[in-house]
């Protein structure tokens, strides 16, 4: 009669409380799904709308469990001067079949409690009103309200189940990598470091609350090559920093990460094929780093970077390279060796000398994902760390490859920019809580 | 024939990739579940024991995807130097029934590829030792590969989806609440602050990335109650830090906290049954502050802290106050109103005046969880902030509650205790995988 497990959740949780009188609570998505009627019902949630009419008064209202509303319909007699747009409500009655085409549900009501009244003239959200996101961004605290960014949260919340459920059902174990940490893994200068406010305070005491200079994450990448040496198949879904001064639609500096790594994995094929067509099911085109200079060098537009074999794919090159394959999802792999850090492995080519690595590229976002195979060989890495200077650094990262080494690699998605692709939102900053970016920390 | 899912994956996968040879890669786990006899299979993973025979070479091997290892059984001519413990091999030959009783299949080698060689002199694990946790613990990049931690990792994995699920499956919304925070939700001092790595070597330029002052998150809390105004049931699982010089085992600088926040929800009674009795399924006492401090005052036992109405209860109180009510988890509820963050709902008691906090209080741990309802009411939330001269700060929390607000309340539950307490793990540094704590952030 209620509708999915939910209902009798609410149903059995009233019955074991010693509550006055017995209710069943429903959500609205429930009351929306309910197959049959029901008496004595109670739903909570938020006013949506106010209609009132001569002989009947309508609301509309929203708990955040769906993006649709649920009519209430009630004697205008129960009207009041605090039941206004985004006023907090309780309604007890019967849920009955509509008669409307609109809904197969709607409650009829017997009580209507105002539990939380709402300032309409001072609150920035407006009835019927579709806000900009530019403008429901200002309001970080109540933007949750809007029905967009309601949506695009309750995808988000969606989409990082799936991700759990996906690896968890493939037989990856689950990683929490550190936040804190004393690497640097991208050889990147953009680092958040971290002091304790005491030490902000007294600069005189010079010591570091972990002895050392500690950062916020950029990676869980050699976190996780650690447990690759243990688990042949680790996954983190995590935050990671970038102190970057970007205003960009793209970029924030704090955002999320999937990141997977594979051992026993030998070519760039199975980290391409095996993790991430199989999720996107799409065409992929596949060229290398040397055919896509090639492509750009050609190519009639005329670039602010000039392409050059050597140099970083920027963003106006990526979006070209995506357009000329036919808005498809690209990977680029081969990168040229000097471009990228210590720990990708060796084409061993030349004399163009490059490392495995792939970036994946899509329509509208560019860079999606980046991997690469780990260069496993102790031989190669000791040289690589030695001309870098940070053999001492990197001497635990060496142990793994002096300790039962296997050929690994791994990839690591951005969480916003997925949903920015797969929902076709154009600024990051709205598909994530509470965007951080240079010059705002709001909340 | 090849055991679950993974089994057929694995096929499908060497189907679809240009092979010369089409194999059927099993993991360890697999294979021991295998009802059947398979033909030319290759399993890979960490050799962890080697017995030679004159007729027979015996090998362990194991991939963490388990806690058993697959017994390889070869001609004693495949033995070489390189085929130590901690060695990474692949061996290729047939799955078979094993004549012994300790496992049910066993892998008949055809071939043996030590993939990467193990020194074993310099190798800090030594096979057959059972080395103690304190000592694994010196080595975070090897640990991993240690079988008590390998399965302590395994299960926090397995609870991290449980947690997941258990929350996806009640109709809560997942939300990301930042890492990044200008907020203080605890009002404690403990609070690590966040500097890009040039302002600390530039102290010259004085603003901020952010323009205001950052901090690393104590909690989410605050955050989610922002989105328990649109959705009536919101949760978060993510790190949270405090700078406590501790090297205590219950206290680490980073840790996983799982929160959750409810609306419409009028007594504590809504929080502590609802969620924490049905997960736990145990017997469960619920005493008042009151009361505790009560059964503190008669105790027989002395205290270092002497027991007094108004101060907070230490570690040896709860411990006495579980041992008092029979090693049972413990609920302590209704705090004094000076000892909590002012977002406490208050009791509107006296002369002992109390908020509607609670406890979770369980054996051999002590604090698991800690929650509260949240002052909904305008006025009594403005004129505690105003005594605390926190108006401006929080004139957006207080925005909540003139919008809308709902009777509201939530808890957190430090993941890692969770941990240690299901597990009877002593230090929390073993179930973490990465520990960070006052003078160290090893990685």
């Amino acid at each position: 009669m209620l509708g999915p497990r939910g209902g009798w959740q609410a149903l059995r949780r009233c019955v074991s409380l010693p509550r006055a009188q017995r209710e069943v609570r429903l959500r609205v998505r429930e009351a929306l799904g309910a197959r049959e009627p029901a008496g004595e019902v109670k739903v909570q949630g938020w006013v949506r709308s106010v209609r009132s009419q001569k002989e009947v008064l309508f609301l509309h209202i929203n708990d955040g469990s769906s993006l649709e509303n649920l009519q209430v319909v009630a004697d205008p007699s129960l009207e009041n001067r605090d039941l206004t747009f985004g006023s907090a409500v309780e309604v007890q009655g019967k849920l009955v079949k509509s008669p409307h085409r609109m809904q197969n549900m709607e409650l009829k009501a017997e009580t209507i409690r105002v539990v939380g009244p709402c300032d309409t003239w001072s609150f920035p959200l407006k009835t019927k009103e579709r806000h900009p996101l530019e403008y429901v961004r200002q309001f970080p605290h109540l933007r949750c309200r809007n029905n967009t960014l309601g949506s695009l949260l309750r995808i988000r919340s969606e989409a990082t189940a799936a991700i759990h459920s996906f690896f968890q059902d493939n037989g990856y174990v689950h990683i929490h990598t550190p936040i804190i940490t004393s690497n640097d893994c991208e050889g990147a200068g953009e680092l958040f470091q971290i002091e304790t406010s005491n030490e902000a305070r007294e600069p005189a005491e010079k010591t570091h609350f972990f002895n050392v200079p500690a950062f916020l994450t950029v990676s869980g990448q050699l976190h996780l090559e650690v447990m690759a040496g243990a688990f042949t198949h680790v996954f983190t879904f995590g935050p990671t920093f970038r102190a970057e001064n970007s205003q960009s639609c793209r970029h924030l500096a704090e955002f999320y990460m999937v990141e997977a790594e594979l051992s026993f994995t030998e070519s760039l094929e199975d980290i391409m094929q095996d993790r991430l067509e199989k999720t996107l099911k799409n065409k992929f085109v596949i060229i290398s780093y040397n055919e896509a200079v090639e492509i750009l060098k050609q190519a009639s537009q005329t670039f602010t970077f000039k392409p050059e074999w050597g140099c970083d794919l920027q963003t106006e090159h990526e979006k070209y390279l995506v357009k000329h394959c036919g808005e498809v999802p690209v990977f680029v792999i081969n990168y040229p060796y000097d471009l990228k850090p210590f720990y990708m492995r060796d084409n061993e080519d030349g004399p163009q000398h490059t490392v495995a690595a792939v970036d994946l590229l899509v329509p509208g976002i560019g860079e999606l994902c980046g991997g690469s195979l780990r260069e496993e060989r102790l031989p190669f890495l000791e040289s690589r760390l030695q001309r870098l200077g940070l053999t001492d650094a990197y001497q635990w990262y060496l142990d793994l490859r002096k300790f039962g080494s296997v050929p690994h690699g791994g990839f690591g998605m951005g969480f916003e920019r997925y949903l920015q692709y797969i929902l076709g939102v154009e600024n990051i900053k709205d598909v994530i809580p509470f965007p951080r970016f240079s010059h705002s920390c709001l909340l």
